[in-house]
């Protein structure tokens, strides 16, 4: 157990939060560079241990590794061995024999990232527990608002969609919310989580009503195997019409709305493609900060103070 | 769109062909050193984006990136995801967000890597799509000829086999003969191109008259699966005895023509094993010049100047 | 063929084991700095050619070289393109023109690293070839004993399982019995080899008789899908109570026994949970030993001298 990993976006405070937002920012900086790189974490050995797929997220963790100058290992498993435990302690004992420096986990089991915290005392790096929790992209989201829109205490947010089956709303909300963000959400009765009233959000009815107040509109990824499966869940064509962020709606959101996105877009279900060319579109942000964040929790990981 | 990609070998004239034939010679020089290794590019990120399976290209430009000291990204798709557009719209987006210098790009796809050229503000190098291009393996096709004989102007070259279905004999019959060589080709009537009477190609019918004749003889990769399937092609035995390179017709080659073949080889059909050891075999050549042209390339491609 | 190859660990002599041993030490030390890396490799590439998955074998080789700033490369094949020698010799070839310094070579198929050296001018380092051996695994072995015990001379091993159809047996067998050590196993008759009277081992009817006196218990992974095939090996029980490492057998065994095992570890067949945790097991250090081992293999290979 390292009191430097990051399982889960309550293990940071408001303070803690600060200083990723900070240290992202001036990672940003280097970014700019002629030369995009700092030696920080050369002779670090970060491992990126993906135990589902996720190209997008291991890509953005490696190119943040690369750009601190540490080396990186891949391990990645065929979902088939998820399911015996025993097998993912074992695969995590001995690359930390190996002498590997810091842990990326993503697992489809809700709360494999803080069980391989407890086997090891190097940092563990939660990259998607299930439906669980992914804090870096909380981080990602939230310095991608501060950006946008300098302080963000008080911005509402309406979030949309799968609220049930993301990782991505749980841990954005929580960041969100520690930040003095208000977040409504908008979904249909069966993708919202059954807890949903302890959750410190609003849940809002009509869309286009919450969408006139929102200072950042938050989108969220809509698997159509999903609507097609769920037989209450309405047909896709009335999905997309009550939660969809449609050209028609995103024409009437203002220039100075932040559009989010956590990717892969379904472009035609839960965003139209007009709807990502709209000025307030931050989707590539998004992932641009995804670079420095991780860069930044990495580097705190590893035991960089900044 | 960059002006430095390469996507087409139309994109380049004789001059550029030749500042890359004369970078790759530098570059030869630095393989050479006890530490064959320049500091060129460090800090660029290239990612290999690998929408078809193909290792030997994959890690010629992987060392080529490494021995000018940048970063590597591997992606790579199961030919699965290869039909959606739009996947690969996202794909390259969220790369280029994620700080990605420059794309190498492989598609099955004829057009792929224009495609990619059009989203994106950073090079593209076409490495492979369809049976369309393949520009890199003509230049290095073009600097193993040039290392072998010199000046290449009035060579004559013998290709023979499959020119319907290869990128390698579009993208290199075009360097050839812009860098003022003489192509003949040599193929069932059912493996050539619809369009051949508009190549700037003579179409011979009998390999051994053409033989006699040439400087260089390019044997190109020919399934076994192909012949097989197609009703009108001769039988493998006849195929082999029309169009193969035999051990009876290597030995009447000179020692001072160049052998050449894109690999992978089908020994005992276009190529006998005695061929191979010809003197004039330059086929792990072109695999050594592989890795110095795709070095010019990048090189190019990410700003440096010769 | 190169005289820098590691194929067998009877390519060693004394001599030869020890500098390996003294090497590693070396590296032990370099890895407790606070950038545990060397430039001994700088600009050398290492080529790790899988056709085999050994995930842990292959991430160890890749540390180490990391380590030493070698780049790496990686091929990993499917099983089905083993069967093709061509397409070993022409992979192999392809590497080696593109400039490959070393080849780190799995293979299911006993001799194939052997065969590959016979290809190539540049050092080969067999990382196991079917059940025939695995150097490696048999000097980190050695390496483990050592820095547990000191001057291994005379100290006794008592190997237990699958010899049969083990290459760690083969191999570490050959560095331990070299350097002085008395082996005896202990297995059902059906899991010897059949020639195993010319091997130099004591073949032991009772396990725990053999426990008493050892000094190094050596346990091998046993394939519960074997014991249910095979219809002369006793049922999985059975096996256990007679050759499993069980919690009340490693109670026996005094704290300066050194308990080891290749893993992947098939936790309550051959080793119980509780035996894992006896003060003598080394199962991990076994893990961190095989970086170094690694090391000094692949800067000895490279060129580099002690």
């Amino acid at each position: 157990m390292s009191d430097r990993s990051l399982l889960s976006i309550d293990d940071l405070d408001v303070a803690g939060i600060r200083e990723i937002v900070e240290l992202s920012d001036a990672f940003e900086e280097v970014l700019r560079r002629p030369i995009p790189k700092v030696p920080a974490l050369r002779g670090r050995t970060v491992a990126n241990v993906f135990f589902e797929d996720s190209t997008r997220t291991r890509l953005s963790f490696e190119i943040a590794a690369k750009r601190l100058s540490a080396d990186t290992v891949n391990f990645t498993a065929s979902g088939s061995s998820l399911s015996k435990g025993e097998s993912l302690f074992d695969t995590i004992r001995t690359l930390h024999a190996m002498g590997v420096d810091a842990f990326v986990v993503r697992h489809r089991a809700p709360g494999a990232a803080r069980r391989v915290d407890g086997w090891v005392d190097t940092p563990v790096i939660n990259a998607g527990d299930g439906a669980h929790e992914h804090p870096t992209q909380a981080l990602l989201d939230l310095v991608t608002v501060h950006r946008r829109r300098g302080d963000v205490e008080g911005l509402r947010c309406v979030m949309v969609g799968d609220i049930e089956h993301s990782r991505v709303a749980r841990s954005t909300i929580g960041a969100f919310t520690m930040m003095g963000m208000h977040v409504s959400v908008a979904a249909p009765a069966t993708l919202l989580p059954t807890g949903i009233d302890d959750w410190p959000v609003d849940v809002v009815e009509d869309l286009d009503t919450a969408l006139e107040k929102a200072d950042v509109v938050y989108m969220l990824r809509m698997q159509k195997e999903r609507i097609a499966r769920d037989p209450v869940l309405p047909s896709l064509r009335e999905y997309v019409a009550r939660y969809g962020l449609t050209a028609e709606r995103a024409r009437r959101l203002p220039p100075e709305v932040v559009l989010m996105h956590p990717g892969p877009m379904n472009r035609g279900v839960e965003i139209a493609p007009e709807a990502t060319e709209h000025p307030g579109a931050a989707i590539e942000e998004q992932v641009r900060n995804g670079v420095t964040v991780r860069m930044a929790v990495l580097y705190l990981a590893l035991g960089g103070m900044p």
